[in-house]
């Protein structure tokens, strides 16, 4: 499996991160991607490639233009404003507020966000396009007739809405990948997001759509993030009603529990017919995660790998979260080389 | 005039606001208080009376039951958490997501704000319950016949939602002084906000009432705090509309235009005809003002004064913001001492 990477991923290095109060150095940081890679060639998973430029054109299919507008200029209105740390959103919009986009940058900030966890700061917008564009090459390996690739994507992307960024996340590189493939003309495209947490963003960004699938299995959002969507009650709106699914799971699921939930996701997905899938692959479900409370092993990815590689659909992988740095290669290459071995 | 005020005004003493990207020490801080206090003796404007204590009966006439419960709690739930820092949401409910309350208490801050600048502290929740004694004892002290009263409120309220905490404020005093004269018999109550920033609590909770009038002049929500509410063209809605005015100021505004919209909100309380008066008094559009841009003088806090003293209604002052410490006590004595001097 060919692998998609940029070394402009390291032009997003926040030093802070609001975490219990006080601000942190961030659990999403450059070190992940770069265990990641390290582990990728160790392993000889296959050809590491560079990104091509794609542009903005595939990112304003499921972004908006103001939003994408305010993510470009937002550390040049911030740094303006002689601030003096990372741009954190402070105030925001809540219930009986006017949903209407200020002028001044503390405004813009609080009204493109859900979290103040994750701080824009010199090189974001970069590393964001990069990271948009990792997934965009691996996405056209696999329209071009690929089995499969991986978009080593950072920024991770799976949090972001249409014009919300948070959640360690700015372009949403799995629905930004999914739109491509539909607009290439794949006929049906699931997203499954097995990501420790609820793929909000994604879910949000396709929630009105049949031609999207969207399944995440996930941490109970009632005690963990994001907190305000995930729960099993969300079925998709309007034409998209039946087109997602919630799978969610108390603290200290072990993987024989979270298998019945990739299961259940697997056979939604065959019963859907996709063309395509991507894989929204996070690995903070592992036991020894800082921020996460599932108990997958080690060994328990390569399962998981083989078990998505029998569905045999054309797929994408996008990198998303997984925090533990210790491991995070060795657990991502495992669901790489799982889902490769079932295709041999 | 009398003046209410309670020592326990200083369980709140949070350790950090965010602000420009860093955790910095508060504006709303202690000192404000015993400034103003001390002003009060040293021009001797009345008597100082303790507060009574009122019980919650009428917090909860203008704030949610689960909102209430919340803030007696959110400190306990916090610590047990082993959180290293304050109390500051992290995560919100933006748009496109559910506004459903979450068991953990990273999901329940972010649910009930509207800001991460006003971290919850231990003694929080005590200092807001002697702040709203300290406004309902000065508003039975008019109800029963004063013709002025001042409620040295702290924390102050005025941004405070029915559900919602931020901007410094969690128990708003004003609205619930307002509600507590409707609840003894006042047919109308004018509530009027002179704080530079908008009393967005104060509109939200009478926005859809006529029985209590909510003007406010303050800086553009478009430049400054708290930006989602605030705007010329939010008048009040189903019975109350035309019943909420708001009067926008750019920076740099002087005296002579804002009185001009002083004089705009007294004729319009004017021809309500009001039975009392409620001012949310912040003194935060004095020229030196470290987050505020009016250019507003000590002079011209005794104008302000002598023209509020002229509407010859009974009137409670509640304390709102100001957080130039050095001239607060001398800005706000001076509207009390302009407004008696009107009544001579």
């Amino acid at each position: 499996m060919k692998t998609v990477f940029s070394p402009l991923h390291n032009r997003r290095t926040a030093m802070t991160e609001l975490d219990g109060g006080i601000l942190i150095a961030p659990h999403e940081k450059p070190s992940r991607a770069e265990t990641i890679l390290s582990r990728v060639r160790q392993e000889q998973l296959g050809e590491v490639l560079p990104p091509s430029e794609s542009g903005l054109g595939p990112v304003l299919r499921v972004h908006t233009r103001d939003y994408v507008d305010f993510l470009r200029t937002s550390w040049v209105d911030w740094t303006a404003g002689d601030k003096p740390g990372e741009a954190i959103p402070a105030v925001w919009p809540a219930r009986g507020m006017q949903q209407r986009v200020p002028k001044d940058i503390d405004g813009r900030l609080g009204y493109y966000s859900f979290t103040a966890d994750t701080s824009i700061t010199e090189g974001t917008w970069d590393a964001a396009c990069a990271s948009a564009n990792v997934a965009l090459t691996a996405q056209a390996l696999v329209a071009n007739g690929e089995p499969a690739a991986f978009a080593l994507c950072r920024p991770p992307g799976h949090h972001a809405h249409a014009d919300l960024f948070g959640g360690y996340c700015f372009f949403n590189n799995a629905a930004i990948s999914a739109q491509a493939f539909r607009d290439q003309g794949a006929r049906r495209v699931a997203v499954l997001d097995v990501d420790f947490h609820h793929g909000n963003g994604t879910q949000s960004i396709f929630y009105q759509r049949d031609d999207v699938m969207t399944i995440s299995l996930h941490g109970d959002p009632d005690l963990v993030f994001p907190h305000f969507l995930g729960f099993e009650d969300e079925t998709g709106e309007g034409p998209g009603e039946g087109f997602n699914l919630n799978l969610v799971y108390p603290p200290g699921t072990p993987f024989p529990v979270w298998r019945e939930g990739l299961e259940t996701a697997c056979a939604r997905i065959e019963a859907y017919q996709a063309d395509v899938l991507v894989i929204a692959l996070g690995v903070d479900t592992f036991e020894q995660d800082p921020i996460s409370f599932f108990k997958l092993t080690s060994a328990d990815y390569l399962l998981m790998g083989e078990r998505l590689g029998r569905l045999n659909l054309p797929t994408l992988f996008t990198m998303e979260g997984g925090y533990d740095v210790d491991a995070i290669g060795v657990n991502v290459v495992n669901v790489l080389k799982g889902f490769e071995g079932a295709r041999l």
